[in-house]
């Protein structure tokens, strides 16, 4: 007998890439996911969401990192390790967990768009490299300017009613859906969390190859 | 100039493990510890410590993954995938966390027994893979007996007042390491958490290479 020619496969794998801009290991993934998604032929999906009100449905009035402070103090050693093993720039912020509400905003009006990957880069730089408050519009416009983005145009955009109420259902949905930290990773249905199940969850992503 | 030639390393490279046997993470870093130390010529000091009390320190009255729905439904699939990855025998236990005080306080007799490492695997595998209660001195007895050793003379020798003092200030010195999880490893006085970081760990052990 003679096989069937497989079928090529006609949907790109894609990953969910759900992170806040507060969040120190979204730092490290938005940093590195472009590149080893294109490496896998994978597409990210940008999935800009707020973590905080996640963590006040466990009780949780603030980051467990500063509310334990043996899981803070182990945190900040490790983000060190970690950085320096992915090549990706860190300095320690002086403020933590940044207010991200305004950037995720944002993010969500360029979702679609082809800067947002280096529009979110560029925002978590600036918190966590430069070590630079993210919230206010100067901060954002700045960005968006370097970017050549119409800024003011966008952060109005970004403020409006229905962009609000977006910014609310993602993270809704990023609850529902069973997300309890940053950054999480959705592949064909399955929930990887943490910078540490990245590659993972891009072989996930990618199926099994054919054998 | 002439270099001088680099000094060679006499004491040999060492890694603490710190681990319960409760916790479904330090099933698989101690299924895999041993042999990936020994590729590396690092040996592996076994520190038995119970994670509840440090817990307790926290205000939390079980694990993590009881107490939060959504990390214990996610830790469970993550167990799967993270067995599958190192090839670790895995069934989720009826049973979590599992009482772990009597296993442990054997653990600490024989620490530095050359039956440390399969006494270890087994207890984990009795609890992680054949679900298995492992508190009991009948479970215990079993495993000691399968090892060939003197079961009642070791748990006589565990149940007695000092060794118990002795798990409680293995305990007390985890905590104060700064120890809020299990397994936790200790390499040239840096921590590193979870079973994730147990290659980072041991390449640290073994020292920057020599260039």
């Amino acid at each position: 007998m003679i096989a069937e020619p497989t079928q090529p496969t006609v949907a790109a794998a894609q990953i969910e890439f759900w992170f806040d801009f507060g969040s120190n290991y979204s730092h490290i993934s938005a940093m590195r996911i472009e590149r080893a998604a294109a490496e896998r032929g994978v597409r990210v999906i940008w999935k800009p969401f707020l973590l905080g009100p996640i963590f006040k449905t466990f009780g949780w009035n603030t980051s467990p990192f500063v509310a334990h402070r043996a899981l803070g103090d182990y945190m900040w050693k490790d983000m060190i390790r970690q950085c320096a093993k992915y090549g990706v720039p860190w300095r320690q912020p002086s403020v933590f967990p940044r207010l991200s509400v305004l950037p995720l905003r944002v993010a969500l009006v360029g979702v679609d768009q082809p800067w947002i990957g280096e529009y979110c880069r560029r925002i978590m730089r600036r918190n966590f490299v430069e070590d630079r408050d993210i919230h206010t519009p100067e901060a954002v416009g700045e960005i968006l300017g370097a970017l050549g983005l119409p800024a003011a145009d966008l952060i109005a955009r970004a403020q409006a009613e229905p962009n609000k109420l977006k910014l609310r259902e993602s993270t809704d949905t990023a609850q529902a859906s069973g997300v309890f930290g940053a950054p999480t990773f959705f592949a064909r249905g399955e929930m990887f969390w943490g910078n540490d199940r990245l590659d993972d969850a891009l072989e996930f992503a990618v199926g099994p190859s054919a054998s």
